[in-house]
């Protein structure tokens, strides 16, 4: 096996190292956060660090970077109050990974893609048409994680849409029937195929 | 769509509301995280929240529910203030699942299952044998996050080993070649295909 070092890690390239670091904490979430601004421009910026915080209360976080893009996403929630979170498929990802370029703040991303806007009865933030599932969130916190100045937003629940052919009788959504993809570094998308679901664990004997 | 509106999640079964929100915020990173307790006890427990804090420095972090299983793998990294995180390939998932059973802090959850310790020299924490990426983290701080009293814990990445064959030339690493999986909701278990891999994104003109 390949082993870097603590020491190594730190005297690689700056681009090899965001590479590396983004890639080897395994597959992450693909999201598109909309938000829209005090002066009505929509954003969309390309997520890979959503996660499930909690289930009651329905919590979600995500890391923001103050030096990266998502910036306008972050003014935008806490005007506003609110966000959308869309799952991303398979036929988005190339419109979605644009998103990730760095426009002005008066221009919005749907309109530099194919991603259309879908307006949701109140609710200040556009989702995006056709993703298998739509999250409405409230912005609710966030955590300034002073090791590396990053912020943990932290967001609930308030509006879930998923496609119905997804949705389990058990409360489990299964992504693969929406051809929902996952993040692999920071420019990498792949396909999930479920291979199997098990009970509960419970100890043998 | 299927329409949730927030006081019908609140109304809805425990059972299907986990199932429910662990799976809508998307794929889920896998991972094994080895500890060994004081007394020299292996732990090994499965986790579905790594996301990537950082590069330079190199930081992960996680989140911990306080009132689940994982609490040994909290005690021992606070006590000997380190960690392991393996990556889990296909071949790994029966296991891997299994280790989120609650045993008894004595019994090592490697005697429970097929997965094997690998000791490496200068580390008070387990690795999993044959896991694609090995990352040997050092425990480095917590938040508590207010909402619902998870934690979010902050790791340092001080080795990291990865099969020769997944690393790429500028840094990135292909996950699919080590069959590494993903986790769609509590139980659900997939294998990614890469699609594309994209340019860094620039404004259109």
């Amino acid at each position: 096996m390949h082993h870097f070092e603590k020491s190594a890690l730190e005297e690689l390239s700056k681009i090899y190292r965001l590479n590396l670091m983004n890639s080897v904490t395994g597959y992450k979430s693909a999201h598109l956060l909309g938000t829209t601004s005090p002066s009505g421009v929509d954003n969309l910026a390309v997520f890979s660090s959503v996660v499930h915080l909690g289930s009651n209360p329905a919590l979600v976080g995500f890391i923001l970077r103050p030096t990266t893009v998502p910036r306008h996403s972050h003014a935008n929630m806490k005007s506003t109050g609110v966000f959308t979170l869309n799952s991303i498929s398979k036929v988005q990802i190339k419109d979605a990974h644009h998103t990730s370029a760095k426009y002005p703040e008066e221009i919005s991303e749907f309109d530099q893609t194919h991603l259309k806007p879908e307006r949701k009865a109140g609710w200040e933030a556009p989702y995006v048409q056709d993703a298998p599932i739509q999250m409405g969130c409230r912005y609710v916190n966030e955590y300034l994680i002073a090791e590396n100045d990053t912020l943990l937003i932290v967001g609930s629940i308030e509006h879930l849409y998923i496609q119905e052919e997804l949705l389990g009788t058990d409360g489990w959504v299964q992504l693969d029937k929406g051809e929902i993809v996952s993040i692999n570094g920071l420019d990498g998308y792949a396909l999930p195929k479920l291979v199997d679901r098990f009970e509960y664990a419970r100890p043998k004997n």
